[in-house]
């Protein structure tokens, strides 16, 4: 409770940013890009492997088209990055389209970075098993572990992340750089081993014989660049987490993001290419589709992730291997990480225009980031419990809502440009909008143009799953807002306004009813409180529940002389709540201008587990009460084990008469 | 929460008491005992089977040995009926051995209620199963629904029981009649079928040369007798619950009980007679000691009952088979249900005395049957999850309690009539005490016995978790009733206590204090409440939590007139209640003789589900300053979409001035 997510209570300063430069950035909030190089060229050859082995020929050249398109939305969003403020696509996409655009873009990024999440962590915990294939029967286990793991260290030590997080991107990138310099020179000596799963054989699934038509070969390229395109969803987290770039943010994110592009780029033709080269082969379903020495493989079958398996058959199976998996898998976490960044900042930008619940508003709360992060945390682990480690049925879901997003946002800018054109007179001005929305206009193109590929390709395969969450999303949204607005409205205290002159007019009486549950210390306190106040009138109120109890506390109270009337009230159902709500009702409405203060004494315990097995009657009196009018519920704590001013007091004990013979002005200053 | 357990809400005399003629208690309190011989042969067959088929020769021996030991049980019983309050064994232990026998008394009644449930759930499971074998895949479904269905109907329409309880009971009670009767003459007539089970070869387990010798024998007829003797644990359900009967009570439960044992004798006997002579026979763990066409069984076999088996046999696979089932399942059932009754009934009397939560006490709680009933339906579930349907393994559980409990029981009477006798000068008054006090010891040493041997053959199977659990729920109670001890203690108001004097002293001065966490409506009416109440001080508070949020409010403040000075508390960790409750312990320690009320404004939406989404900001507020001492917190309720008092004033606005100048004493009467 004391401590808030970035370690010791975030001071209001150190909330906005982390002031990454550059070198610092690219490690952070390129791991998301860089890191579906892990997996995305596995997709293109699980696509193209429902044409049988004759499909792989077409590997490298899938990943080159995902790699061209990849740097012309890169090449775009830079030229957008001038437009996009510093509180993401989602602000831009409100601020250009207005709000229901801005919502879809929301909902679609938060659902992509749900999807980050549970993506990074199945693809990790595939490369865990890879390296040992003994922990093949507890990768749900694992991969939850992970996501707990990670979800811990973003709710206490995020601080440290801009220094841990260079160590594993780097280590990747320099791994990764020296298999694939090596292999290629392999290559070209002649020295390049096959991998292990070349003398597998694949099943073509289907209508192959489509294949030779050219529907059937663009229906299987198509859907092999849409599975890959999901290395193309890690450019919006850069966009998005502009606040934590180091001045001047625009010109970093846009270095950054150029980078990031690049090294995706040449990573993604690098790995396809010995893909090829090695003959690895991964498919949709090995039960069914693959024959490993003629045989059909078992239930308990694993495949290798194509990284893993190139890794292997440069090196030999040494040590590198593993050690270019661990690098992996430190990546992929540190993509997972990105997300519990980013998503915090995004539903707190919603959450300000009361689309999402306000607790998630940085304004409000200061566990913003500790409830979005359990929120994020928690759907993870309903993802990985649903679908396991299936990394491929995970990106059946991923793609939709990234390039929903990124339409969205090309859009936005697209749209804000032509709008700018139009009004700009001055033509060296004119010359460069043009350039600029020329460029936009293509990158939407090419966006708008994957966002139909994926759709026609993965609706059926699960997409629909991400839209109707999506859809579902935004619904939420929609509700939460107008609920906010009608409380609004009803709250709404205008200067001009009659209600105004009205709340100074003071109640006409204030009466006090005290509520006795047992003539105990409490009790005593809470007449004292309530005599101190000079009500107009003053009753206490206990309910018959047991007969001789009830006998008994009246029996006490006179010996005792309380100086205030004792009230029973009758529940012939043993119900202590509704009698009192009834009696302060029926009190209520035959004086509608006065005010009941009804003292509710109340013990409070030491620890919450003893309050466990003390009744709640007085919460439950107190919680019904506030559902009535001119009503004021007055708790008296009295701590249990605690001195009270009850037992201390100020001035000597005075005779009832004297007290009672008081003026109430006697005591005030 | 409109509706009580038993249907409509109860009135103080419907609990107490159904009334139940001696026709309507046999069939409801008397099931539990006698549902017992749907289970309690197979434990007998399934110990003796330890010595292969040569074993299953005493079945009959063993059960006579049980029904003589339950009559001698019962016989004692009903001389003891006399003693036993109408509040149950407990409260006999209570009264006469004292609070520590009165726990374990207890705490072994309540793991007994929770075995019958447990064990007559699953035990009905096995029926339906052998039933519909193709069900057997979803045992623990089914338990688990049975439980459930048995549970709402507890919490929705106990009130019929009274009614429905005799059709499953006597018309099992007459199939059974039918079919041992027609078992017999058929035998008599030499046309008695063998039972299916009959040519399936049990392989001894262990030590079976050990049969040859006395010890062994004896340790055999000890392990059949301590699993049968599960028979017996009916009787103490028809003490307990002697509330339930109509006038005289005591003489109906003795008649009740009588024909409980005696109906419970003649069966189990008749039925392992007709077990021995159709040869049927069950086995502990089949996989490994059941040779069926000399193979053995596998994973999915599935052992049918005794009582069915032996009914297939006598109606050679006709319809009764099933209708004999049927109503097997449907006596189980109501043997669970008279466990839900009697539970609350035992835990509300121990909970009157402190040692367990107050919430199960029939004289705080008339949700007292809902929470008990729901403790015991959780923890049954548990079991249940725990260990499936195999009956087997919770009778191991079973036993233990039972028979410590009606030790105890016995032991209290025996020690009173030891008293007693002591005291006793009267000659016949003497030969009848040591009448009865012979008879009780008798009783006495029976269970005691049995008890023995039952802690003996059972503590390694599973009866060490039995004692344990006992043990904790001890614990637990001793830890309860200190807790509520030290609280007593500590709020009792003595009539000659000092404190007594200085409770009715009046803090010196009441501070007002108005959380305004933004100026609206709820606001205005706490102010108005506020100054209604003409406190010495009054003052507003507000957390800066965000700069131009708190500069928009005071600039509000202050546009609004409002007649009170707005104090803002500085928050530099976004924290909205620490400062404020910082600032109310500061204002304390400077007045402590004075009281403080904290005015909290609070608005409330129509349902639950809207105030997940809004900030629990004043909550918290008021949870932290529970912890304060001289502090009243006054929440101001204000209804959102309803009209308030505010905005309906009696009397017509009048101007500040004016309401400044007026005398406090002037609005009253």
């Amino acid at each position: 409770m004391a401590n808030s997510v970035w370690g010791t209570p975030a001071h209001r300063a150190n909330i906005e940013s982390l002031g990454l430069s550059k070198r610092r950035a690219l490690p952070l909030l390129g791991a998301d890009g860089i890191s579906s190089v892990a997996y995305a060229p596995d997709e293109i050859v699980l696509m193209l492997s429902f044409a049988g082995t004759a499909g792989l020929v077409f590997s490298p050249w899938v990943a080159f088209g995902i790699s061209l398109t990849l740097l012309i939305v890169v090449g775009t969003y830079r030229y957008n990055i001038s437009q996009i403020s510093e509180r993401g696509d989602y602000m831009l996409v409100h601020n250009r389209l207005g709000p229901v655009p801005a919502m879809i873009q929301g909902a679609s990024s938060m659902v992509d970075y749900l999807l980050t999440v549970a993506v990074s962590i199945a693809s990790g915990t595939t490369y865990i098993i890879s390296v040992f294939p003994q922990l093949q029967p507890y990768n749900r286990g694992i991969a939850l572990g992970l996501l707990l793991l990670i979800t811990i260290f973003c709710l206490r030590g995020l601080r440290s992340m801009g220094r841990i997080a260079p160590i594993p991107t780097y280590s990747f990138l320099v791994l990764l750089g020296l298999t694939i310099t090596a292999g290629i020179i392999q290559h070209a000596l002649g020295t390049l081993h096959s991998a292990t799963s070349s003398h597998y054989q694949v099943i073509p699934q289907g209508h192959v014989q489509n294949l030779v038509t050219g529907v059937g070969l663009a229906m299987l390229l198509s859907r092999a660049f849409s599975s890959g395109a999901v290395a193309i969803t890690g450019i919006s987290t850069v966009n998005n987490s502009m606040r934590f770039f180091a001045s001047p943010k625009k010109h970093n994110a846009a270095r950054t993001l150029m980078y990031l592009g690049l090294i995706s780029a040449v990573l993604m033709v690098g790995i396809t290419y010995l893909v090829k080269k090695t003959g690895a082969v991964v498919v949709q379903d090995p039960q069914r589709f693959l024959l490993v020495d003629g045989q059909k493989v078992g239930a308990d079958f694993h495949q290798i992730p194509l990284l893993f398996q190139i890794t292997d058959a440069v090196f030999r199976g040494g040590w590198m291997t593993e050690l270019v998996s661990l690098a992996t898998v430190g990546i992929l976490m540190i993509a997972a990480v990105t997300a519990f960044i980013g998503f915090p900042l995004l539903t707190s930008t919603i959450a300000e225009h009361q689309y999402l619940p306000v607790q998630l508003s940085a304004r409000y709360s200061r566990r913003l980031f500790s409830n979005a992060v359990i929120m994020l945390s928690v759907s993870a682990a309903v993802l990985l419990l649903i679908f396991g480690t299936d990394v491929n049925a995970l990106i059946q879901l991923y793609i939709v809502g990234a390039f929903t997003s990124m339409s969205l946002t090309q859009c936005a800018v697209a749209w804000h440009r032509f709008r700018t054109l139009r009004i700009t007179l001055d033509q060296m001005e004119r010359r460069k909008l043009f350039r600029d929305l020329a460029v936009t206009v293509l990158g939407l193109m090419v966006t708008v143009a994957a966002l139909i590929v994926v759709l026609f390709t993965k609706l059926t395969q699960g997409a629909w799953i991400t839209l109707i969450l999506i859809a579902a999303t935004v619904g939420l949204m929609l509700m939460t807002r107008k609920h906010y607005e009608t409380v609004d409205e009803d709250l709404k205290l205008g200067s001009d306004d009659d209600s105004l002159a009205r709340a100074r007019v003071l109640p006409a009486r204030v009466h006090a009813l005290i509520y006795v549950p047992r003539v105990r210390k409490p009790v005593a306190l809470a007449v004292a409180y309530a005599r101190a106040s000079r009500p107009s009138s003053i009753e206490a109120i206990a309910v018959n529940v047991v007969e001789e109890r009830t006998k008994a506390m009246t029996t006490k109270w006179e010996q005792l002389a309380v100086p205030v009337p004792l009230t029973i009230l009758d529940s012939p159902y043993r119900d202590q709540v509704k009698p009192v709500r009834e009696y302060v009702r029926r009190r209520a409405e035959t004086s509608p201008g006065d005010v009941t203060v009804v003292y509710l004494p109340e013990y409070v315990v030491s620890h919450w587990w003893e309050s466990l097995i003390h009744r709640r009657t007085v919460h439950r009196i107190a919680h019904q009460l506030r559902r009535e009018n001119g009503v004021v519920i007055a708790s008296v704590p009295w701590n249990i084990g605690r001195s009270h001013p009850v037992e201390k007091p100020q001035a000597s004990p005075s005779s009832l008469a004297q007290e009672l013979s008081q003026q109430p002005d006697e005591r005030r200053k």
